[in-house]
């Protein structure tokens, strides 16, 4: 979103995740990911204020506010997104020798840059979930 | 992203995604998805001419087109996907009484207003595939 023109164009000749054999078509899978979206949003909402719609600022936030943020993920769950954004290079993982020990997660640059599409998805399902409802049961009662 | 600050502060306190219970975190999870990020790329993305960044105009597509369009896609994922997409109200499908009967899908207004986040998502794992792939090596080599 944030790429020019010319780096999309470079880009799309690189890579196209209509291709089943293009690495895109494997990240596109990985990002697609509710955990990836709620982590990233977390990470990147953490100063928005309510009802306001100002780009959000980030600060680093510890396993355990993220584990709060996101009501119901496992241990499991959390701690695998977060590896696996750490080694995309979407956030860093810091550890501060406090007694115990503190451990943060910060977006990255790279990671900003893939927040506003994540916070517009989430957003999305937010916004028109009164819609979608309607149009399941509009279905439904169609399909019996 | 299309909703206004008013619209968005009026659904975001009725849904919220970060919440187990709530219904837009099940549809976040449904709409993370590859396949649902790939049918909306390509039925919006129909007349989108190479290195045109123009937004798209769309056109119904046939079954058929679709299946060739995400290469690699099983039939039962694609016909699941389709159904779920128009159970949602994000497309439509029609039966043309032809022989052999033609099946269209196409996006509707509600699937067109997501269509943007979704080609959004898969612009950005194109453009930024080579810095993960980069960030990837490294992580490997400081782990090892």
């Amino acid at each position: 979103m944030a790429a020019t023109t010319q780096d999309r164009a470079g880009a799309k000749a690189e890579f196209d995740a209509f291709l089943a054999a293009c690495p895109s078509r494997q990240l596109l899978g990985r990002l697609s990911d509710k955990w990836v979206a709620l982590v990233l949003a977390a990470l990147g909402d953490t100063l928005r204020q309510p009802g306001c719609d100002e780009p959000a600022d980030a600060r680093p936030m510890r396993y355990s506010e993220l584990s709060r943020r996101l009501v119901g993920v496992s241990q499991k769950m959390l701690t695998q997104t977060l590896r696996a954004l750490e080694r995309d290079g979407l956030i860093t993982r810091t550890v501060t020798p406090t007694v115990p020990v503190t451990v943060t997660y910060e977006l990255t640059d790279l990671g900003r840059s893939l927040h506003g599409v994540m916070i517009g998805l989430k957003d999305w399902a937010e916004v028109h979930m009164g819609e979608v409802l309607a149009n399941r049961d509009r279905y439904d009662a169609a399909a019996s």
